[in-house]
Formats: C-alpha cells, sequence, structure tokens
C-alpha cells in the first residue's frame, strides 16, 4: 500500500514563493554554483517519487516484521535492502554532502523538504540514512584530512552507513557519566573498549561498512563533560586504498524492542579494544558532536512533520470517503445513507489543527534552513554570524515544537478514524508510535526546552531573540502583509513573558526548568503566527494565478490565527505562576 | 513483574473524607443493607490484592503474546485462564449486581474504585469483565424475568461472560445505519443475521458461554435509529433449567490487531439465523442500551484514570532512582555521580501534572459515582431526579476527560523514562497504547463532547449546568473551604462560555460541534478545580492526623491551581473565535 504523495505543490509553495530560495542562493556564491530553481525542483520530483513509490509501501510491512537479531546479525524487514540498493544509486544520501568528498553540496532549505518526504514514507527506513548525513557532518567538519578521504565518499555513496554512539545504560542526557575508554596505540589510533546502547542502526544488513562516531574518555581525561573525546571506529577496518579490511572487535549485543520504528534496528554495540581514530581535539568530542546537532536535530525534528502529513493525508482523504450522519446544519448527500464525516465541525478541527500546524511547520523548517545556509554558505561573515546566532535559537524550537505537534496531529490524524485509527492495518497508529520517538531521542524535548531557555536566551541576555523578534517586526511591516497585529501581539507576549524570565532568573535557577517546556511552546506557536502571516500574505499576492490552492492557504491561516493561536494565553500564565508549586513536595512525597 | 500497587490511602481519602460514603449510604436504606465503611474496606484491600498481585503480573507478558485467533476459536494469553478462574471465585463480576440474582448490591461510588485498579493492573484483562458488568445492567433494566432468571446468575458469577454488539463495518457512531436483521420465529424468539465488528470479547476461551447483546433491526422496523431493537443471544444455547445445550450460529471470524490492548480479543463476530430474545421493547434498542450506558461510559472513562495512576507509580519511582545531571540549584547528592532526576524542575511539572489529574479524576469519579447511587437508590425522587441529571450532564465529561487527561499523563509518564520510556520491557509505552482506545471506544470523545454540549447544555437551555454550579456555590461557601474564589472565577468563566453558546448555537447549528471539545475539556478543568477545593479542604481539616500525606495533597492543589487551570484561558478564547473559520475550505481543499 503505497499512500504517501509528497505535497509537491506546498512544498513549492514554501521554498520558492514564500521564502524565494533563488534570491537566496544567488546571494551565496558557493551554493549558486550547485543549485537553481530548475534543478531544486527536478530533484523534489524525483524524490517524490522514491519516497511514495519505492519507500512508503514498505512502511506497514516493515512495522510488522521489524527488525530481527540473530547470533550479533541484524536482518532488516523484507524489501528494504533492495530498496536502499536502488534509493542510494540516486545519490539521496550524500544530498547536501561536501562536493569535495563526492556530496552533491544542495542547500538545508531543499534538504528539509527530502527530509520530511523520506519520513513521510518511513521513519525506520529514513533513519539508516540520516543518521550517516549525521555523521557526514561530524567528520566533514573535525577529522583529519586523511579521514575525510578515506571515508567521506563511501559514505556520501551510501556503500556505507554512519552511525552515532553516546548513551550508555547510565549516561544518557548526561553524558559527563560515559564510562566507555579509549587508550592510545603506537600507531596513533586508539583502542576503545565499552558498552553503548540505543545506537540506531548500529547493526544492519544494508551497507558494507558501518562507521561508528563514539564517544569515549581519554585516560588522563578530565572529569565530567570536558573530558570526552570523539573517535571513529569502523565496524570493518578499512585499509589505505578504501578496500575493506578484518572485522573490527565492534559487536551488535542485541537490539531493543519498541513502541515503533520497528524496522529500525536499535542496538546495544560492544567495543572491545576495538581500533578507532580520533576526531577533532582531545577532550573536546562534546564540542564536536554539537557541531552537527544543529544540522541533525533540525533533521529529527523534521520527523515529526513528516509523519503528521502521512496521518493527514490518509484522516482527510478517510474524511471524504466515510459516510456517518448527518451534517447539523442538514443533509449535504441526500443521495448517500449519510453525509461524509468532513461535513462535521469536530472533524474538520481535527483536520485544520493538523494542516495549520505541519505546513506551519513546513515554513519554519524552510526558514531555519535558510538561516543554516547563510551561518554556512555566506561569505558575509556578519551575515553568517547573525544566521548562526538564529539557528543556534531556533534549532531547539523546531526540533521540540515540530516533534510535540506532530503527535498531536498524529493523535488528531488517528482519531478522525475512530475504531479503525487502533487498528494496524491502517496505518494511523503506527505513525503515532513511530512520531513519538522524535520527543525523546536527539535530546528530550525537555532537555531542548532548557536549552532554548537556559543557554540561548537567559544566558546571553536575550540577544539572540531580540535579532529574531528584529526580523518578525521588520518583516511584518512590509506592505501587503497580513495579521500584522496579530503578529506583533503575540511577539509582545513572547518578549513580555522572556524579560519576565530574566528578571525571575536572576532569584531562583529553577524557574528556567520549571518555565522552560511551555516557553519553548509559547515560542513556537508565535513563530508559526508568523510564518503563517507570510504564507498567508504570499497567497494573497499571488492569488489570481491558483485561487483554488491559495484560497485554502488563506483559509488555513485563518484557522489558525482564531483558532491555534489563542494556547498562548495559558502558556503564558501557566510560566507566570512560576516554579513555587513544583517544590511543594518533597521525594517521598510523590 | 508486580509494579502496581492500589493507592488505598488515596482512594480512602476520596470515599471516606472528601465524600464522606457512610452519611451518602446511610441515607440511602437500599444501599444501607449492603454496605459500610468496614464492608468498603475490605473489599478495597482485597481488590489491591487481587489486582496487584494476580493481574498486573499478566500485563507485560499479555501485550507480548496477544490474543491469538485458529479456526474461529480465541486463545487468551498465558496465565489469563487460571487468573480469570480466582478472580471469579471473589465475586468481582458481581460486585455492584443485583442481589436479587446473585450479585453484591455494592454502590458505583465503591465499585468504581475497584474499576481502577482493574484497569491499572491490566486494561486487556479488565474488559473481560467490564463487558459482562455492562451487559448485565441492561439486562436487568430491561429483559423479562424470564431472561433474567436463567442469564443473570452464571453472568454476576463470571461463569459466563456477556459482550455488546453494536458496531458494524459501515455504522459505527451512527447505530442507525446497521444492516443486522432479526426475523420472528414461531415459539418467540428471533433468528438474528448480520456481520459486527469491534466486539470487545466477542469470543475467548475463560468462560463456559457469552452472551451477546445484539443490536439488529426487525422486518418492519422504521428507518435509522428508530428501528433498532435489542437482542440477547448466547453463544451456546441455554436450557430452561440453565444448563447449556447446542452451540449457536454465532461465530468469530477473525480478530483484529491493535495498537494495544492486544491481550483483549476485538473480534468480528457472524451472526447466522443465530437463536436471540428480545430484550425490552422492539425499536426500543438503542433507549435501552443508553440506560447503561451511563454507567458504562464512567467505567471506560475510568481506565484513563487507571492506566495514569500505573504509569504515574513507575514514573515517580523511576524518577527517585535515576541518577542525571544535577540540580539547577547546587548538587543535592554530592555521594553520588549525580542527582536522582526528581531535582529537576521540569521533571516535577510531567509528574504532578500527572498526579493532579489522575487524583482529581480519581475525586470526579467518586463524585459522578455518588450520584449515580442516589439516582438507582434513593426513596426520595426529587433527589433522585436531581441526581439523575447530574450524571446526564457529567457522565459525558467523565469519560472523555478521564481519557484525554490519561492519554497525556500516559505520554508524560513514558517521558519522564527517556529513551527508556520507548523500550517494551519497561512497559510505560504500553500504557500509551493501552489507554489511547478508551478516547475511541464507547462513543468517541468527539461523540461525549457533542453529547454534552448539544443534548446535555444546548437542548435544556441550561438546565443541568445550572444544578451543577448551584451545587458548587453551595458546597464552597461552606466555613474552612479552600480556594473558594478560584473555584467560583473558573465556574463563572464555564457560565459565561455556556451562556455564549447557548446565543450563538440559536443562528448556527455547527457553533456546537465548533466548540464542543474544547468546551468538555473547559468543563473538565473546572470540576477538577472544584475537586481539588473539596480535597485541600479536607486536608486542611484533618492535617494533624497525618501531616505528611496532607501536605502533599495541600502541595498538589497548590500546583494544580498555578498551573493546570489557567487552561481554560486559552480554551475559553478558541471557543469565542467561533466556527466560521472551520468552514474556510472546501471538501477537496483539504
Amino acid at each position: 500500500m503505497s499512500d504517501y504523495n509528497a505535497p509537491l505543490r506546498d512544498l513549492r509553495f514554501v521554498l520558492h514563493e514564500v521564502f524565494n530560495a533563488q534570491k537566496v542562493w544567488d546571494q551565496l556564491p558557493k551554493l549558486q554554483e550547485n543549485v537553481d530553481i530548475d534543478t531544486a525542483d527536478a530533484i523534489l520530483e524525483e524524490a517524490a517519487k522514491v519516497t511514495g513509490q519505492l519507500i512508503s509501501p514498505l512502511s506497514r510491512e516493515g512495522d510488522e516484521q521489524g527488525a530481527r537479531w540473530h547470533n550479533g546479525l541484524v536482518t532488516t524487514p523484507d524489501g528494504f535492502k533492495e530498496a536502499y540498493n536502488t534509493y542510494i544509486q540516486g545519490g539521496w544520501v550524500g544530498l547536501s554532502g561536501n562536493p569535495d568528498y563526492g556530496g552533491m553540496g544542495m542547500p538545508k532549505m531543499l534538504s528539509v523538504q527530502f527530509e520530511e518526504m523520506l519520513y513521510a514514507a518511513d521513519s525506520s527506513f529514513a533513519l539508516y540514512s540520516a543518521l550517516t548525513s549525521g555523521a557526514c557532518l561530524a567528520i566533514d567538519a573535525h577529522a583529519s584530512a586523511a579521514l575525510k578521504s578515506l571515508y567521506l565518499p563511501p559514505l556520501y555513496e551510501g556503500r556505507w552507513a554512519g552511525v552515532m554512539c553516546l548513551t550508555e545504560a547510565h549516561a544518557g542526557t548526561d553524558l559527563g557519566l560515559i564510562r566507555t575508554r579509549a587508550t592510545p596505540n603506537s600507531d596513533g589510533s586508539y583502542s576503545i573498549t565499552g558498552s553503548k546502547i540505543f545506537i540506531t542502526g548500529g547493526e544492519q544488513d544494508l551497507t558494507e561498512n558501518i562507521i561508528h562516531l563514539v564517544l569515549a574518555k581519554l585516560p588522563d581525561a578530565p572529569q565530567g563533560a570536558r573530558g570526552i573525546s570523539l573517535f571513529l571506529v569502523p565496524k570493518i577496518k578499512v585499509h589505505a586504498d578504501g578496500s575493506l579490511g578484518a572485522a573490527n572487535t565492534v559487536t551488535c549485543g542485541s537490539i531493543e524492542h519498541k513502541m515503533g520504528i520497528k524496522a529500525s534496528a536499535t542496538c546495544v554495540m560492544n567495543f572491545d579494544g576495538a581500533t578507532g581514530y580520533l576526531i577533532g581535539e582531545p577532550n573536546k568530542g562534546l564540542a564536536a558532536m554539537f557541531t552537527m546537532m544543529n544540522y541533525e536535530r533540525l533533521s529529527i525534528g523534521i520527523q515529526g512533520i513528516g509523519c503528521a502529513e502521512t496521518s493527514y493525508q490518509r484522516a482527510s482523504n478517510y474524511a471524504r470517503e466515510r459516510i456517518q450522519s448527518r451534517a447539523a446544519t442538514g443533509m449535504k448527500h441526500p443521495d448517500q445513507a449519510a453525509d461524509p464525516i468532513i461535513v462535521h465541525p469536530d472533524v474538520r478541527r481535527m483536520l485544520l489543527t493538523m494542516k495549520s500546524l505541519t505546513e506551519g511547520g513546513r515554513a519554519f523548517a524552510c526558514y531555519v534552513g535558510k538561516q543554516l545556509d547563510i551561518a554556512k554558505f555566506s561569505s558575509d561573515s556578519h551575515l553568517a554570524a547573525k544566521a548562526q546566532d538564529l539557528v543556534a535559537l531556533l534549532t531547539p524550537v523546531a526540533k521540540a515544537f515540530f516533534t510535540d505537534m506532530g503527535l498531536d496531529s498524529c493523535i488528531h490524524g488517528q482519531q478522525v478514524f475512530g475504531g479503525h485509527g487502533y487498528i494496524r492495518e491502517w496505518g494511523q497508529e503506527q505513525l503515532v508510535r513511530d512520531v513519538r520517538i522524535a520527543q525523546i531521542y536527539e535530546g528530550t524535548n525537555g532537555i531542548q526546552a532548557l536549552d532554548l531557555l537556559g543557554r540561548k536566551i537567559i544566558a546571553n541576555r536575550g540577544e539572540y531573540l531580540n535579532a529574531f523578534t528584529h526580523s518578525i517586526r521588520e518583516q511584518v511591516s512590509t506592505p501587503g502583509t497580513l495579521y500584522t497585529d496579530e503578529v506583533l501581539t503575540a511577539v509582545e507576549r513572547l518578549e513580555h513573558i522572556s524579560q519576565w524570565l530574566l528578571r525571575e532568573a536572576e532569584n531562583n535557577s529553577n524557574e528556567v526548568g520549571a518555565a522552560s517546556v511551555e516557553y519553548l511552546h509559547l515560542f513556537g506557536y508565535v513563530a508559526y503566527a508568523w510564518m503563517w502571516s507570510r504564507m498567508a500574505s504570499t497567497a494573497q499576492k499571488n492569488h489570481a494565478q491558483d485561487p483554488d490552492f491559495y484560497d485554502a492557504k488563506l483559509a488555513t491561516a485563518a484557522f489558525y490565527f482564531s483558532r491555534i493561536l489563542p494556547r498562548t494565553l495559558s502558556l503564558e500564565a501557566s510560566i507566570k505562576a512560576g516554579s513555587d508549586s513544583l517544590f511543594g513536595l518533597n521525594a517521598e512525597q510523590f
């Protein structure tokens, strides 16, 4: 069953019309060489085919079979290996990779749209290559030229896979607690020993080799997070000419049985004196990891948008077809035994909630992608630095808000199906299970919220926020902008509560954690309000070219402002109630 | 793994201290014969043992094995049959059954507490007997004396099970569309032919017989919902002396593969000229079903509370034990490598959200149970009618709000576990999957909301609501009440929005469905505010007897009022934005 159709018209609307990608790329000479509108369109069309026809049909059965472990080897579900081989021939793994090593050098503005399609088609399949892209970023940014030349080309090709090995049983959020050790060998390599858990794709049967990026401690390492180094550890050792040598002492001890993303192998990985190579400087491993985190966290956030889009497509189709009861204002289809449920206001409320949040997220992902592109490719260091600040501010919002709204949307999309939503064969419940992990991994959404409020707001006294709200004010003051007043009111609410938190946090450091998740949500709704103002304004401007399409955008914007944005009222009130009530019980009274 | 411990202290606090059950029962002579405080306490203690030691340990493996179908027969997971046999020997199935036919005649105030424990231990196991209790209510209220004498005793004993057969593939919410037919036989029985889906416990290996209550249409039946009759259809025919005869033509065609409650068999049931007996009057089958719906919907609501309680118990234990990072205000446990995560404000926020909503729900369930008891047992017809009105008003709130808050709580309880929350062996993700169905079956929560706002508020111009808010005003004006102002403000918000909706609905019948779900949530938060005012006031009054316990109640109340009740602000604003934005798109524009 292939039931995902990439929303190409909507994707292009965001990329070309709302964000005018060509103009962005024209100002970034390094990008200009690689991409133009026609290339981008061709890539999106091809991506729609690959995700809709090759990957999406594997999703349902992949969930039923799951990844299987036997004697250290992992078997992916039927069809995954064949589909993966076809997939990598399209060069998709290296889509935004460094062209010096075989990557395609595409902008993030475009690759976020590809990533949305990939997660929409199947989250498990998506993860096998998403992690490779992430690993390549870290290698490209921090590894030696020799390591890059040896490892990046086959990774970009997808012949090898890249994997992140961070978590240990006792060390998740708090990586300073890790126990994996690295001892130097005489040849400049290291021997890595330790056990890692929750390693996505740590073992599989899709690629010739697997390249683990492993956090470990050197013998003389300082305590805690400042004593962590990053190592490249291949599953199979690689000769200097790139050919494969002997197996390294890296084994997969077992895989987890999970709520969802069952076709993705989540592995326990044991390193038993495995040969590894230092990436970046000793004891700076966390910092090296974090340079890629902004890219990676945005991508994982996009899992929330992708799953929500698929859920929405199925739910809106179902609501048009399923007949049940009559419209409150009188029957609409007297020829049928009942009206399609899309006539019922509460069904529309659920669909519009999904639609407005998913499309708001799609636009915001493109906006953040644009900042990443400017930060990476601009030759104007001032512009690049400004964009980097915005990336730092907005990445935790994107990761957590996309995925929190993604779960809500998938639950709505399941609810539209009534009892059938609970039955596996219809697929809606799988999306709820699959998307749920995105709120947990790559830093839980609670951790994202702490990062946002603690590091990106409080620590710099709102400097990044000021840059962001300045951009909003500037943009919404351009003539022809719709919802200017609503956006400004929302921005003022965000600024007001930010100022209040800056003051409160001075006296009580618990205020940050007490407010953080609700603050991130408030931030997200305000950001989406801006996105909907931009989308509505663009729709109004281009209306004559395709009235039906743009009317839907204008109507969805109206829904967002009247029915979703009011959520900020409660969030503000709850934040301002402060942290006191969180500390009225001691641990044993819970 | 048995990890559910019935919160007996909390249950007694609600039953005895907050609602003074003994005083209620003293005023209901028919109940007084059956129950007193000591009996109730003994029942609760025994229930805690049965649910914690017998049923809860089966839950995890029951989820893994699931119910299995082969050639028309269903096998429940290992241990279910033995546990069920032990369970029915305790008389639990007939706990609130009619004593004339072997039931124990216990009040609903007490049985809701038992039901909470049962769902907390395992939702799948709970359903096998919960449906029997529901079927007994319908039989007791509407069947002939002969049918009652023949069927009720073995059902109350649990030797036989009762099952509801309503839904058909094309008829869920809209039961007027059903196609199952009943044709009269010469002996006064009927031949039932048709196919039903989503039949919980339609087939199983636990009981000697299964008694299906089937909605079907007589040959001369009027169109739609007014032409539905209710029939009793045994799986195995029953002789006049109660002994079992030949198999009836009732077969289980298959079972569904579902997101959760996997150990509960959800069956396709085929009736092929099966012998059945009319219950109640011809064409009045839906009405007969609905007399038991208020009981049944409250019970299904309680699944939300039970699952949330188990998730909370595990999450609070985990948060006390799991060490990760340091408290923001300085390390609390310098002897350990990190502090337990319960020091972090965001973890406390999640736990307190769960705690305040679960305990609020527990109190509200007891309040609604009390109204059901008064309606059923009072000899004062005026009091009984008044209580019946409250039951009609509050039942949809209880069903939908308990289960919506139940899902939210289970998701929080999963999030507290971080990555481990996503792994099956820890059990937290199972609760999310199990509780999710409670928002869908027994009338989706969207349908509950329409029932509340359309039938229970608009149709009688707020009459039931006035009775409810009158009770609140009266109660919170008693001396020694805490949070009086906060409750009154919340009640005024509810009244204000209700009046606004009464006016708007006159001109636009779409306003009801546009507002209904948010209205139900607003109603629920206001009702819980009242419950927390009562619990806090009781805690204050009894404080000296057990300061530690009552301090926790007072602190949880403070959290509820400062951090949860503000959610009503957004709900009010969104409702008042009206229905227009829901109808800006035509069906094809979705």
